[in-house]
C-alpha cells in the first residue's frame, strides 16, 4: 500500500524551480516589434544594446557566458569564436530562412543545435517571387510610374510587356520554396526546368545538370537556393548572357549568388532583358544604375514581411525555446537534411 | 464518259474574281502597328482618317456605303446609326474583350455577324489581375518606389505588406477570364468564391447570389465582367464599405463598373484597404487623389497588351474576314452563350 502524504499542517515546500535560461539575443528582435509582439516570459533575454559596454566587451562579461541559447535575426554572424566565448550556449536560434550567417560546422562540433524558420517564409517567398516576375515581364511597375507622372495622357500608350504563359522558367534550386514557386508558375501556364546539385526522382521537371544550361534553355530564371562557398557569384556574366537579351533574373534568395556588378552592366547594356530583385550584394545599398531602369523591379529584402507570417515565425521561435528548454524536439531543427534544402538542394 | 476539255489552243479564261472586300476601318488598327505587322491582303481597308471629308460625312460617302465588314478597336461604337447608313456591312470584327462599344441588338436584327477577341485575351488579363493582387497585397510597386528614391538606405526598413495564401477571394464574373484568376489564385492557396448572374453547376467555389454578400465574405474581389448596364457601377459604397479597411479590390474589367468617385474617397479615407486598377471611368484620366497613394496600382489598361497576344489577335482579326469573305464559320463569332460569357456570366 502507498505511503498517504504527511498532513501536519505545515505547507508543502515549493517545488525547486530552475532560474529562467538566459537567451541572448545579438539584435534588437525587430520580428516581435513589427508587430507589436513582447517577448515571451519564463526567459531571461540579455540584451547587448542596453549595456554600457561595446559588444565584444559584453560577449566576455558574467551575463553573456552564461547565456544558454543565442538567438540571431540573421544580420549578425554567429561565430567560431562567438561560440567558443559562450560555453553554456547549447542553441542557436534563427529567424532567416538562409543559414549562411552560422558557423554551422563550429555548432556541430560543439553540439550546438539550431532552429531554423522551418517552412514559414516559403509561401510568402514564392508569391513574391511570381509578383516579381509577372512585375518585369508585364512592366507593372514601371507602367505603374508612367501613369503616376501623367504619362499616359500625355504621351499616349504605354510599352507592351511581355505574356507569361508559355515561358519558360528555371528554378536554380529545387528545396521547398523552389517548390512552390515551381507549383504556382505551372497555374500560369509557363514550362519549369531547374537545377539543383542532384535530380530529384520524384520530379517531373526537366533537370539541368549546370546552371549555364539551365540558362541557354529557359526564358527567365528563379533564385530559390541558399548562400553557400558554391553559390556565391554562381549566377555569373556567361550565364547571364545565357539567359539573354530577352531573359529575366528573379532574385529572392541571396544577393551574393549573382555577380551583380556584371548584372548590372548586362542591364544598362541590353545584353539581359530584366531583372526582378529582393536581395542585393550590400544591402541596404542598390546599385546605383538600376535606380532609373524600367526593366528592374526592386523590393527592399521584404520577401518574407507580411505580418502573418512574422506572427507565425513569433510562434516559431517561443516555440523552439521553450520546446528545447523543456527537454523537447525543436520544432524547427536544422538537421543534415534540412541544411541540404536551405543551403541549395 | 464525261467530256473532255476543248483544246484548241487559246488559253482559258481567266476564272471571274470577286473584287477584294471593303473592310471600313474605324481607326488606324493599332493592333497591328504595335507589332509591326502589316494589314492582309485580300481586303481593300477604307481609312477614313486618310480621308478629306470629316469622318461623318466619309460614312455617307460611297466609299463607305459599300463597305461589307467593320473593323472596330473597341474604342469607336458600332451604333445603330452607323449600321443603318452602311448598308452593305455583314460582319464587325473587333478586338476588344468587352462588346459594350457594339449595338449587338441593333447587329441581330439586322443579321449583321459579329467576330470577338475570342480567347485571345483570357490568359494575358488573369495574369495580369493575379499580379495586381500581388502587388497590392505585397506593395511591390509602392517598395519600388521606396527603393528608387533612396529610402530602403536613409529611412529604413519598408512597412509590411499582407500574405497572399489564405486569403478569401471573390471573382466577380465567372466567364473564361475568371476561372482563369480562380485557377491561379488557388496554386497561392486562396479561398475562391464567386459572383455572378447564376450559380455554375460545375463549380465548386461558394456562389455568392449578390455582389455585396461576395465582398463581406471575401478580403479581396477581383472584377472580371464585362460592362452592362447591369453591372455599370455594380460595385458601389455599400459594397466597398462591405470590402472594408483590409479589403483590396482589383479591376480588369472595365472602369464604369466601379463607382470611381466612391472608390477614390474610401480609398484616400482609409475605408477601403487598397486597390489594383488596369481600367478607369474616364480614360486615360486617372482621378489626381490615387496618384499619390501607396495603396493603389495604377496600370494604363495594358491587360491584354503583349506581342505574344497581340500577334495572336492579328492571326485572328485575319482569320475572320478570310473565314467570312469564304463563306466559312468564323473563328470567334459571338453567339448568345459568347454575350452571356463576356457580359457577365
Amino acid at each position: 500500500m502507498a505511503s498517504l502524504p504527511r498532513n501536519d499542517g505545515a505547507p508543502p515546500p515549493p517545488p525547486r524551480r530552475r532560474p529562467p535560461p538566459r537567451v541572448l539575443l545579438l539584435r534588437h528582435p525587430h520580428h516581435f516589434s513589427l508587430i507589436d509582439r513582447p517577448l515571451p516570459d519564463g526567459f531571461l533575454f540579455l540584451k547587448p544594446w542596453e549595456s554600457p559596454l561595446p559588444f565584444d566587451d559584453f560577449l566576455s562579461s558574467a551575463d553573456a557566458r552564461a547565456a544558454e541559447a543565442i538567438y540571431s535575426s540573421g544580420r549578425e554572424p554567429v561565430t567560431a569564436d562567438m561560440l567558443r566565448r559562450l560555453p553554456e550556449a547549447r542553441l542557436v536560434v534563427t529567424t532567416s530562412a538562409g543559414l549562411n550567417h552560422i558557423d554551422v560546422a563550429e555548432c556541430r562540433r560543439r553540439g550546438v543545435a539550431i532552429a531554423c524558420s522551418g517552412d514559414v517564409y516559403t509561401d510568402d517567398v514564392a508569391d513574391l517571387a511570381v509578383g516579381l516576375l509577372i512585375d518585369v515581364l508585364r512592366k507593372l511597375s514601371a507602367s505603374d510610374r508612367y501613369v503616376r507622372r501623367g504619362s499616359w495622357r500625355s504621351e499616349g500608350e504605354f510599352a507592351l510587356g511581355s505574356k507569361l504563359g508559355g515561358k519558360r522558367v528555371g528554378i536554380v534550386g529545387l528545396g521547398r520554396i523552389g517548390e512552390e514557386v515551381a507549383k504556382r508558375l505551372e497555374a500560369f501556364g509557363c514550362a519549369i526546368s531547374y537545377h539543383s546539385r542532384k535530380k530529384k526522382p520524384y520530379v517531373s521537371y526537366t533537370f539541368y545538370p549546370n546552371v549555364h544550361e539551365l540558362a541557354t534553355n529557359c526564358d527567365a530564371i528563379v533564385i530559390c537556393c541558399g548562400l553557400t562557398e558554391q553559390t556565391h557569384h554562381m549566377i555569373n556574366r556567361e550565364v547571364l548572357l545565357a539567359l539573354g537579351k530577352d531573359g529575366v533574373i528573379v532574385n529572392i534568395g541571396r544577393g551574393p549568388i549573382i555577380d551583380e556588378k556584371e548584372m548590372v552592366q548586362l542591364l544598362v547594356q541590353g545584353e539581359l532583358g530584366g531583372a526582378g530583385l529582393d536581395v542585393f550584394e550590400n544591402e541596404p545599398s542598390v546599385p546605383e544604375e538600376l535606380l532609373t531602369l524600367d526593366n528592374v523591379v526592386l523590393s527592399p529584402h521584404r520577401a518574407v514581411y507580411t505580418p502573418e507570417t512574422l506572427s507565425n515565425l513569433c510562434d516559431l521561435v517561443v516555440g523552439n525555446l521553450e520546446a528545447f528548454f523543456s527537454n523537447k524536439p525543436l520544432l524547427s531543427p536544422v538537421t543534415t537534411a534540412k541544411l541540404d534544402s536551405v543551403g541549395f538542394s
